[in-house]
């Protein structure tokens, strides 16, 4: 039985929080300890120009990105854990991609699409209004990422999915005019996998603002889930924990007793901030460890940067070798040895 | 004085022919030989890849190339010459070029605004069937290749100049957001560059599968001359040297003298086959030794990949150092060193 190669990509962007947490980090770190799978987790750098002008922000992101993945004990011997910029054979397998990528099916693309609707809503006379190249072939990009390490399976939001399914028809695209190359990929949907509310009681996501950082000081933890929106309902009220911020993301930490034991004291008629104080109490016990090596890692970026070049070295094992594959298939290889 | 650094790239798509010589090897074969320019040549053979999906054709394509221009004496202790892939920091500024470059830019080009309309005239639903997003977006790559380079010139034809204005505007929004980092590149059109006809009548070019290949073994080359369409004046009847292909094609080649010297032959009423005798005993004379080297340099590819990694060495120690800067600029350079 040969490992399945799975590969999930962090935009350098914006500080872990505990929705990336819950929702991404946690299963990769549990996959890279799994022996049944080959694991490429990368610093999605290059998509990070595509929404980010802001050097200073994407290089910060990317160190706090990679400190939170060590911190939280990603296994290296296992898992490829490198940044995509130090991988340049990804931007030559893009161009290749690019050339056998018909224009209509990033005309289909839905994160393209949302950007031309918002600009039809606000009345724009260009549909194109504010969009970048980079956002438009964008799923090249991410196609040549999953390709360049013949991926089996990705793990994707609902919102990927369509990505995923691009890859599938360019590869496939790629496969019949050049010969058999590429591993079609899969998307793998995880039904299980949390989504948490953020402080306005929104999906917590940077782009809402609305984030509670993963590794933010215990006082500034505190201050933070002091901030969740809740209703107004009094101590004593029974309360309803659906829908319930401060319950969603307990429920994404503690265990099944846990949850039914705070569930009962919802029943009860807990105070907000009593439960606030719970919240606090176990998040911060949980992230607690991870937190000082964290803390330690921030101080020391040169151990940071030697595992990324480790895992740059491992990743260009492969790259580097089929890179020269390709080539030879589409005809630029070297006219002579 | 600093030498003016320009740049000019060949797609590797077929087989260099009279058409080309004269429009384009000839100047470039002699700029290369002028110490006020530092010339960068190469072979375009990522671009190649937008059209062609030939892959042997590609490749032989290259050899071709590459051949030709060295059997025409170009000069590489002074110029550049390189083939486009195997400087992959192009790719690499592509990907940051295309996060800058609005996609209404390439809405706008003619190439693609060309495709879209033979859709429209043939009648098809979708204006992009078969346009591939390297069509889309090969004006990136060329911007790409230019500002790699940081050339101050670019030797185009008319329908190349919209290309050079987005590669300075591309330039200039990359400056504006991070620094002034490229040049701002100019067009030069060369209004003495002679445009050949083909047999047919119309322009020679290969997408009219109407050309002459330059290094055409002597007796092809004169059945090829012998080929060219004339009109059905008869031997003594007065022509007119305008708008034709044999003198067109002559007027290429010969000195002033020469010209007038067929001018007056064609008053006096020269015979279409006694015009071809002489165009193709001048132009086989004018060929031949560089033919002669060019031959033997198809059986020595290896000196021919020699030239070429040479060439490689002298544009990736430009590009390499200049890639680094950039990566630093935009914020995806190492954590630490």
């Amino acid at each position: 039985m040969s490992k399945q190669t799975v590969l999930t990509g962090i935009t350098t962007t914006g500080t872990p929080h505990l929705g990336n947490y819950v929702g991404a980090i946690r299963p990769a770190i549990a996959a890279s300890k799994d022996a049944n799978f080959a694991p490429f987790y990368f610093l999605a750098d290059y998509h990070a120009l595509i929404k980010c002008h802001e050097p200073e922000k994407v290089r910060q992101s990317s160190l706090e990105i990679a400190a939170t993945w060590l911190a939280l004990g990603l296994d290296t011997s296992n898992a490829v854990f490198y940044r995509q910029s130090d991988v340049p054979e990804i931007m030559e397998l893009t161009w290749m991609l690019t050339c056998v990528t018909a224009k209509g099916l990033m005309n289909r693309s839905h994160a393209y699409k949302a950007s031309v609707a918002d600009n039809e809503h606000n009345g724009e006379n260009d549909p194109d209004k504010g969009i970048n190249m980079g956002l438009f072939s964008y799923p090249i990009l991410m196609a040549a990422d999953i390709l360049m390490f013949n991926a089996h399976k990705v793990p994707v939001g609902k919102d990927q999915i369509q990505h995923i399914e691009m890859a599938r028809d360019i590869a496939g695209r790629f496969n019949h005019i050049y010969g058999e190359h590429f591993v079609l990929p899969e998307a793998i949907i995880d039904a299980n996998t949390a989504t948490l509310l953020g402080l306005d009681g929104r999906k917590m996501s940077k782009s809402y603002n609305n984030t509670i950082p993963l590794f933010e000081p215990e006082k500034k933890l505190k201050k933070l889930i002091n901030k969740i929106k809740t209703n107004s309902q009094e101590p004593g009220d029974p309360k309803d924990p659906t829908d319930c911020t401060l319950f969603s993301i307990y429920q994404a930490f503690a265990n099944a007793d846990e949850v039914a034991a705070v569930r009962q004291r919802y029943a009860e008629g807990i105070a907000w901030g009593e439960m606030k104080q719970l919240l606090f109490d176990y998040i911060n016990a949980h992230v607690a460890p991870a937190r000082e090596r964290y803390d330690d890692l921030m101080q020391n970026p040169q151990h940071i940067e030697e595992q990324l070049q480790e895992g740059a070295r491992k990743a260009r094992a492969i790259s580097a070798p089929f890179i020269k594959e390709l080539r030879e298939a589409v005809g630029i290889s070297r006219i002579a040895l």
